[in-house]
């Protein structure tokens, strides 16, 4: 599909009130579309999810009908864009910044039941390694564990319970096309243990209190226990601000907690995540960690 | 120092701009000052650092002078702040967020240089363990990566270059009181490097390509080299997005790269220094990490 020479000028257009309106859940919900911004994250749904990108929007260094794409790297994202046969418009720096602030150049506008199909595929993984968020609120830190997670090798990321939608662009821009990468499951905290126990997936609460029954292990302890480091394991995590509750610690088989060497109370979602998932994703893949 | 009864009301006070303006570093250094926002972080200035707390300003239910502090955590925190002999005023929610929408209640006014002078005491460990990091820009990244440091019991963080600015009140409240809890640093390029070397400190870059005669090693098979792991080392992070230049990396003793099991580039540099200190400190702490 051809490049559109026109560019699009016009910030007042119908078209690109209806895109800057995608950054509005209920209006993404209405449309059934949402916003890729930036070019890691187009490059990075281009390359592994085509299928679902609608159109492509690249900033032009002016508004006249030949007005070259404004970089190199912009250009060749078009001309990926164009060999998958997505429509590809040019626009004025103006019309991007009425849309968003932060596309760099460049942003696409994709089928959000197509991409919540595709992430919603369940890993047919026999002993599947997953990242697990109970109430993740943050779209920050939504797109951050996303990426660890990607990053770690995990099977999939299942939200648990009420967390914040992934669809919202803060929440894309975070993930730098990890989205694009690896299942994202959402479902209730029934469904997320039925699911542990249907495939022998070991849970473990990320927890620095455990329970009055349970106290937590520590993670240099836990990584010793080789059995559990190289078998199907789910590492569940809680809300930024209550952590998770004592039903769903007691539903899990243990509680595991970051040593804190400092003065620091604990560290934060992001960083714990990253933490814990790729220190397991590195245990398990050798026989030993700093052993001599 | 007793309480002062009286409680602020008026959002158009002169004191109430001055303090509102902290958030401005030209103001921060004009008039010597930076805010604290939030208890947790008033909590632990108060606990490490008291004598550079100036004053504290907590929210009350209403505007009469009998009105009772907003909350009873709040009441401890003035209770604390009365002890160490710091005036501790009473405010209205309006005049509160006048100064800040992120300071839950309270906020704490403090003595730049002292904090300061406190901040940049290098730490007389024989062999430390240090963080450090070139020309980082973004204050969350420095709030979090603080906190990181201070969780894995480094002795010190290092700003190297041109850093953001830690009195920026973003920085502090990420740090969720960090900040107060160990040295942090700011040096050149050059005084880095050297008082590496007169403490005998390694320096490990953290950096995914290294260069061309010294490519990166792996964490995990780093975490094998007992003498190193158990020795003074430094890890030097660099810019978020430009990374270490050739000429950095020159200087450092080896690069060190997260190894990467999925499709992510990288990790984002707050869950990078995370991944790496962390794994530092549990590995120099016990024999052997994940061995049977």
């Amino acid at each position: 599909m051809p490049i559109d020479q026109q560019v699009l000028t016009n910030t007042k257009a119908e078209r690109i009130r209806r895109i800057s309106e995608l950054t509005n859940r209920k209006h993404r919900q209405k449309a059934g579309k949402f916003l890729i911004e930036g070019p890691q994250c187009v490059r990075e749904a281009l390359t592994w999810q085509p299928q679902i990108i609608q159109d492509v929007y690249v900033r032009t260094d002016g508004a006249d009908p030949d007005s070259p794409i404004a970089s190199t790297a912009l250009g060749k994202l078009a001309g990926e864009a164009m060999e998958e046969r997505i429509h590809v418009h040019k626009m004025t720096q103006e019309v991007e910044h009425r849309v968003s602030h932060d596309a760099q150049g460049v942003f696409a506008v994709a089928d959000l039941n197509s991409c919540r199909d595709l992430l919603g595929r369940v890993p047919q993984t026999p002993h599947p390694f997953l990242a697990a968020f109970w109430q993740m609120r943050d779209p920050g830190n939504a797109g951050t564990v996303i990426r660890s997670a990607d990053a770690a090798g995990c099977d999939a990321v299942v939200l648990v319970g009420d967390c914040v939608d992934i669809f919202n662009p803060k929440v894309i821009r975070a993930t730098t096309g990890s989205l694009f990468h690896l299942p994202v499951l959402a479902m209730d905290e029934r469904a997320f243990f039925d699911l542990c126990r249907e495939r022998d997936t070991t849970v473990l609460a990320a927890d620095v209190y455990g329970t009055e029954g349970k106290p937590p292990v520590s993670l240099p302890d836990l990584l010793r226990n080789r059995e559990l480091v190289e078998g199907s394991k789910a590492v569940l995590f809680g809300n930024e601000a209550r952590g998770l509750t004592t039903e769903l610690l007691d539903e899990c088989a243990m509680s595991v907690s970051i040593p804190i060497y400092g003065k620091a109370e604990s560290l934060n979602l992001g960083t714990s995540a990253a933490v814990m998932l790729t220190t397991l994703a590195m245990s398990s893949r050798i026989e030993t960690m700093g052993s001599r």
